[in-house]
């Protein structure tokens, strides 16, 4: 995210803009946490993980009186647009601001999860696939070296695109995702017709579903119907921070340049994204009514490469 | 690449044909160097650097009648069709062998410097940009630590692809590329301007152009006209080589099964690829005849963040 | 453990012995596993994690009558005697083997707890030191940005060498280890002592105690005793495996040359260590009846850093 | 060195004492580049590359009148000792500064190249030494891929400690040092046995002699005299920098403390350090006059394992 934010920073003020940080979000705006920045405020900071300016929940933002009492402070400031990046939690919040107060906004998609539509990738998807990635790598190492069987459950909000893209990368024998069901049946008769091809281990990855740890009740049942005992490997918060990736750099550089010039052009509602490659933009209620959907040749890749 | 022969292999065997590694290239199919290859054979190496088949030059190949001895050796093996994973080079000897004697092929573009027309990207590309990213990471710490200018050379074969990515993610203040001549004085200004607004350090990447080392010329050039010196780093061969990134594997996985694919449809002569998210192929002779310019949002982007 | 098969290797030939590699462990000698080495065989091992002759748990070795067997499989494999690499578990085989079978041997401490007594240092703590390390790095980012407490269980075996050097290296606030019970109430008087000097996130480590998940206990007592909320992650399995670090490859290769030496020179029924940064060895019941205590100078840092 | 001075802060801060960061190292004396620290000023610090106080060179402290200079802007400050992280150079100016002015110092040896006298490990060496293991197994890939052979070109400042490290660590053929002359032949010929024995591939490792690029005079001696053809690779500055390992991380901090504490004995003009394990400390004048040598049992085992 920080590279976004130095992006930012630095071609708003090349537009002549001037720019405050917000500090640990609407609870920042509530607080008149505010902080003005300059070049020198964004310098070496594209490298680190986690975001310079914190994060945090804002419970009261729900309220329409607070949100009053934040657009005046927002003026008090001096402040006249906001770029807001995150997911829908932070867009709603942007977006009452705007339908109400009148405060324009411009959204960035930044999560891990990739579950945002009208964009084909989020800021920090890249970077906790490959970190991801390396645990797997780690991990076959172990499974290898003993011939074991390991369930690895990866973050996704209740979705499945860290885990799909992790099972490909990481040369997993089976995903489970939420989009799609999988048979147990199916997934134990593969690791059995591995075993008769002398593979002796087998990796397998589970999104979290509605919440963390349910690898722990798949590696109860394919224990119950075919014997095998699995190793349950939760990999929770190691997914997130850490330096990000040249793609989450680049893309956080092009999404925010992208929302200053579209904010300089008088757009507001809309949420930056990129598309086959391109920078677009979408009306932000588009962003937030549909459901992002799994690429499909890519589900079909997870079977061509597994059966 | 070892993704790519993993998903070749898997695809292919799925779909009921038979798969031998030919090592060393082209150097492999005039010593009959061919090796049976099952499912068993490419487990394990996804994640692994390099190529467990092996690469090497053979310049015997330009001879007609060595090519002859090429097929014959072949389809003495019952060998019918050739994946063919490489660059240029590559390509127009297996073109040569299907022009002449009629052995079918798919070429799927692999090479660090990402410069094959018919493709956004090439296997290997993102492994080099995150490789060399890491080095600039480390030569900043050091560049901010003793407030000094350095210059590293990144890979690209007389293309700026890697430079100008790593450019950008690495937050370097300028980029030199074959593409665009920039201006050495432009450069120095840049370099004074930021020194007086209180920054000490700068990184200025610059791609290897013809040969490799001009980065110390460039170097000498600066400190002639403006008195700084600059330390250089050559990254060299450390940007090869290494566990490829998660975009790396997947885009070898998705380029291996669509070359088998296409095989099996009775196509040839053609190169597969990757355009705006979605699987192409094209005819191996545009591939090779146009040469691949860089995108202009991203050399806009390198404008717009750096001034 | 790769580093310490190779150097077993190579310096065996080099002494003029031949090698075979037992597969799996004791189950290998058991079904006659065995694979004669050269030096080949152990070329690019050096910095692959696992072990390339892999490893496995054999309970049939506890009967008497099953090591007559192994003994008689080695011996019919014309195996003189036995390099070990593990910790009490394997090196309690080895002893019976050697006590009721004559079959010399010479342990080689490889675990990565660090918890064998008669060395500094196990082959393999070094590594998973730092790829714990590198997930309390990630984690801070993110205690950083949401400001939040965190609990990081670290693996130990029942020993808090991991966790110790892990919290000095990662800037934890406080460590539980099960050698020194720590009272909840001075780490919450810590954690609010923090909270009023500005600090709003903690990173607490704990060491695995007699089983893994125990963090989620002690969090739940914190949350009890002081309403903080802490999030627990669980490192697991991502410890072990990967690429080991210069210090394990190393120290692998220096005690495996030196198990060699010791071999060649009649010794048996002795383990292999470095005290004091020199190479040792000492009889193998005084290691496996002694407990190693942690360094007090390192516990004492813990202290004098966290306050 | 950010662990070293987070555990100066800390232990000092403990101890009731006051403390200053010196900006930039004597040049900072000069200019009384002073800055007040906390706890919180040394928060988040310890996972960080490079040095967040900076460092420089100060030619003019080499002049007495400058130093009593200094000493003044030391006493207007109220600075009554000085902790001084570094290697020879820096240690004589603080030498200087106490005999001349009796402002006193403890010398806490900070160098990537481990060629201090009075300790067995700098600060900065383990990290250095792995960086060059991982472009190392990043060379292997491609030496092995092309059947190559590499010579590797690691720092050391006229020492061979990174230079044997990383051999052996590498799994190198040979290694060329300032301390012990290498005959070309000798490793011609062990090239030549590694062909016969079907080894096609090669990495030599040769430190930095008196001045970086001589492993290019290296690669042209070894053609003229064999035919070989030697790629190389010069590592340069990107050695330096990166997030230390956990080795340097616990290092820093245990020096650190130990510095303050000895201080607090009223001590002065010794460098700490770690020996066999244990913390000790020795007159300045013996660190600067004697030269480390090389651990023979390092050496033998280079030509232990690369016969």
């Amino acid at each position: 995210m920080n590279a976004a934010i130095r992006a930012v920073v630095r071609s708003a003020i090349h537009s002549g803009l001037e720019v405050n940080a917000i500090f640990q979000g609407y609870k920042g705006i509530l607080n008149s946490d505010f902080s003005s920045l300059n070049l020198r405020s964004v310098a070496n900071i594209i490298q680190r993980g986690g975001t310079v300016i914190k994060t945090g929940r804002c419970p009261e933002f729900h309220l329409p009186e607070e949100r009053k009492k934040a657009a005046n402070n927002l003026r008090a400031q001096g402040i006249q647009a906001l770029v807001c990046i995150g997911g829908d939690g932070s867009f709603t919040g942007a977006r009452a601001l705007w339908k109400e107060q009148k405060i324009p906004y411009v959204g960035i998609p930044g999560t891990i999860d990739n579950d945002i539509y009208g964009t084909d990738l989020t800021i920090g998807f890249d970077t906790a696939v490959n970190t991801a990635l390396e645990a797997i790598d780690r991990i076959r190492d172990t499974a290898t070296s003993h011939d074991r069987l390991f369930i690895v459950e990866v973050m996704g909000h209740n979705s499945g695109f860290i885990a799909v893209d992790v099972s490909i990368a990481g040369g997993a024998e089976a995903v489970f995702i939420p989009e799609i069901p999988l048979d147990i049946e199916t997934v134990i008769s593969k690791i059995q017709m591995g075993l008769k091809a002398g593979k002796a281990s087998s990796i397998l990855v589970a999104a979290e579903a509605k919440k963390s740890g349910w690898a722990y009740d798949l590696a109860e049942s394919i224990r119950k119907k075919s014997g095998f005992e699995a190793k349950v490997c939760i990999l929770g918060h190691i997914q997130r921070g850490g330096s990000p990736t040249a793609v989450d750099r680049i893309l956080g550089s092009r999404l925010g340049v992208h929302a200053i010039n579209l904010l300089n052009q008088g757009l507001s509602d809309i949420m930056v994204g990129v598309q086959g490659g391109e920078l677009t933009h979408q009306d932000m209620s588009s962003c937030l009514e549909q459901k992002k959907a799994l690429p499909p040749q890519i589900l079909n890749l997870v079977n061509d490469l597994s059966h």
